[in-house]
């Protein structure tokens, strides 16, 4: 149809989550469009990122520099670990910015349909790091799908012989939410669990 | 939040079309994650689109080779130009593969509210083409919106004086179209139009 070229960038840009062959069409188009603001910006962006970025060997965060900046940071509270299960993760959790610790990125959650069992992630990394003896308290900040609440209970299991407080993320209404709207779950949790006002 | 570097390429995916700010996060989370297999091959399919990739002076197509490949090819018809509003239906139609002329990309419809007049479009390079001789039909294949149509009824006046017929898409019931789920603009132009079975 048009030059190999394009079609190869098209090709590559609909592996991109979120887009599929039109959107990635719309995007090769809009690039091409647009070589000195936004194609060649772009190239040099992740060229810098190719060549910069790494995987923080102690948390799994993705950073320019090895600890992590959050790893390294003086004022961060090293006694607390949030275990988050991927990156973006992390991120929103830094974006809210009232937690102050240090994080784990497990990289997954145990998935029995997808395979995924406690080798596939990062779980021995944060045993050593409890037992590095500093840590305090243990925040297993997973997502609330039955996946995420099997590995909250399994680390919950492998924690329980060391001394840290494991704790979790509340569960109820979230902010805004209108009960009419919410499904039947949520809402027997956050009745069950309801508190004082 | 995170390292500067991976903040800008967010920020650069996120004024891709489709893609806000939260799609930007998971892709450019995406593209580290997988760097070999996905970011580094999308740096270089894009390197050579914008070492390679031009717009063709006489239909303004994208390709690698000025004039482009479609302006050059001697098996097309140069009788017919097929007129466009952007390179994306310019390849709508290829894709679609009936049509085996030239084409004619305007860059744009008349727009009386975003300030788009006839000197903001490729006009020029039409008339200049359809003078050049050879050209028996000009196809006017802009959208059937307000403006595609202003468009429509602008360029025939401006080829009246030419001796080509000028033509332009049929409008009415498409492929699978319900009518149950038609608007009530297509049901009346189809039904205007009808013709013998």
């Amino acid at each position: 149809m048009s030059a190999p070229q394009i079609e190869h960038l098209i090709q590559l840009l609909s592996r991109l989550p979120g887009f599929g062959p039109r959107s990635a069409r719309r995007g090769a188009l809009f690039l091409m469009d647009k070589k000195d603001s936004h194609l060649l910006p772009l190239i040099q962006a992740m060229q810098e990122v190719a060549d910069h970025v790494k995987v923080c060997p102690i948390c799994g965060n993705m950073d320019t520099e090895t600890p992590c900046s959050i790893c390294t940071n003086s004022k961060r509270d090293g006694s607390q670990i949030c275990v988050v299960e991927d990156v973006a993760d992390l991120w929103a959790l830094e974006r809210a910015g009232l937690f102050k610790g240090h994080y784990h990125v497990l990289g997954g959650v145990l998935s029995a349909l997808d395979g995924i069992g406690p080798d596939e992630l990062k779980i021995d990394g944060l045993i050593t790091r409890v037992q590095s003896g500093n840590v305090q308290e243990v925040i297993l900040a997973l997502p609330a799908t039955v996946d995420g609440q099997t590995t909250v209970h399994y680390l919950a299991e492998r924690l329980a012989k060391y001394p840290v407080k494991v704790t979790t993320l509340s569960r109820g209404v979230p902010l805004g939410g209108e009960l009419d709207y919410l499904d039947d779950g949520t809402i027997q949790m956050a009745f069950k669990s309801r508190r004082d006002v």
